[in-house]
Parts: C-alpha cells; sequence; structure tokens
C-alpha cells in the first residue's frame, strides 16, 4: 500500500493526530519522513532518533488498540514553502476517563519533500496548568 | 548597533548558547527571528509566543548577570535550504556549582531569511537521565 501524500503540513499534522486517536500505527507512521534524523520525545520520556524506535514507542503506546480522545489547540504556526513548525497544546485522555489530563505543550516539525509534507520532529512536554500561556507583560497578549 | 548575520543554523546556535553562557541579552535576542510566531518554552515553563515575552524571560533569567555553564551534545541535525531542525541535550549549571545539573533535550529550530540565519523555536525539557538516548531496539542504535 502506498503511502498518502500530505499536501500541506495541516494535513499531515491532521492525520498525525487522527492516528494518534485511533490507535492506527500505519498512519501514524505514514506521516514521518523516511529520514535517519527524525526526532521523537514524549512527555518525560527519552529522545527517539530515527524511524525504528520512534516506531517501536508507537506500537507500544498503541498496542492495546486503545482509543484516546485527543484535544489539539491554540496553535502557534511559522515556516516557508518547505518547513512549518506548529506549536500547539494537547491533552491527550485514556479511553472514557473523565479525569483531566495533564497539558501538554508539543512542537511538531514538518518537511516538504518529494512525497509531500512529512514530519521530522515531535517534542512533547508538560506544562503548567492556569498558566500555559506566558503572562509576562502586557504587549506579548496578542 | 546592527544585528549581525549568521550564515548558518550551525552559527546561529553557537551564537544562541554563547549568549546563553554570557548572560548576553542582546546577543540573545540577536539569534531570534523577528516574527510574530517565535515560540520558546522552557523546562517546566509556560509556552511564550512573541519576542516581547521571550526577551523579558531571558532578561528576568539572565538579570543577574550570572555566569553559566553550558554543555551542548550530541546534535542530530535535519532541514533544507530555507530551514533547519537542531535536537541536542544541554546541562546549564549556575556559577560554580558542582552539582550534575539535570539533562535536557532541546529542539531549536531556525529559518533562513534575508538576514541570515534566525532561532523561531526553543523547546527544552527535562530527559531521564540514564537512558536519554532511547534504547528500544537495536536497530535504532547508529
Amino acid at each position: 500500500m502506498s503511502k498518502p501524500i500530505y499536501t500541506s503540513s495541516a494535513d499531515a499534522e491532521a492525520a498525525f493526530y487522527d492516528a494518534l486517536a485511533r490507535s492506527d500505527l500505519d498512519k501514524m507512521m505514514s506521516v514521518w519522513a523516511e529520514d535517519d534524523e527524525v526526532v521523537c520525545i514524549h512527555p518525560g520520556g527519552p529522545r527517539l532518533v530515527g524511524l525504528a524506535g520512534i516506531r517501536e514507542i508507537w506500537r507500544q503506546m498503541m498496542g492495546n488498540g486503545v482509543r484516546l480522545g485527543v484535544e489539539v489547540s491554540q496553535a502557534v504556526v511559522t515556516g516557508n514553502a518547505l518547513m512549518a513548525v506548529h506549536s500547539v497544546f494537547e491533552r491527550i485522555s485514556i479511553d472514557e476517563a473523565r479525569r483531566r489530563s495533564p497539558l501538554i505543550a508539543a512542537t511538531n516539525v514538518y518537511l516538504r519533500g518529494a512525497l509531500g509534507w512529512r514530519m521530522v520532529m515531535h517534542h512533547a512536554s508538560p506544562v503548567p496548568e492556569g498558566n500555559p500561556v506566558a503572562d509576562l507583560a502586557p504587549r506579548i497578549v496578542h
């Protein structure tokens, strides 16, 4: 089965979070670039470099076919014609758990290549509840 | 005073860590792109968006002119002609503190524009000691 071609970083990101919510490992890996230097860091986890390790961690996370609740919000996007950086907040909840899941900041970087837009970096880490967006100076509220 | 032009992402990254070690706020800010969507996340801290907030957090960190020990290691770099993603490990130690500082994974993203290479993202978070690089499968050791 040939991999889908994502025609924008937004398409690739939608596929990434859909794959996560559905525990769809093949779809998840279709989002990643076939590059030795792809990097994935889960909250509190080690740095994973390369597709084999990244596939393995997702396989472990998805292995039991769990359905996840995935909320993505407050995207800040920058980039150019060949790359995009998406900064988002995530809340990932397991199955029907009603308790509030921790707030995670994720940095997702996509490159545009011959096969469309693909992820080269996912870096996720917890941010403080209550003040996830900095409130250091009035000027930064925009 | 005009800002320096960094001719590669490696130059920009060297300036970033040199500015951090010297608590040189002007040099630090010379590394950042003049873009509303620049993002900075310090370990355990909130997401900062925009130059004003980013400058303010660095000013607070550097305000007392502290000299920092900065060790950067194990860079993994990917990108293309217009952007670069650097994944590195950092150890930042304060003054002459001899105790071992926590190991931090940092994602640094640079864009190439008319004024050279500039940082658009710094996302830093702690990684586990002892196993910072994943050891999930033999294939990923390369």
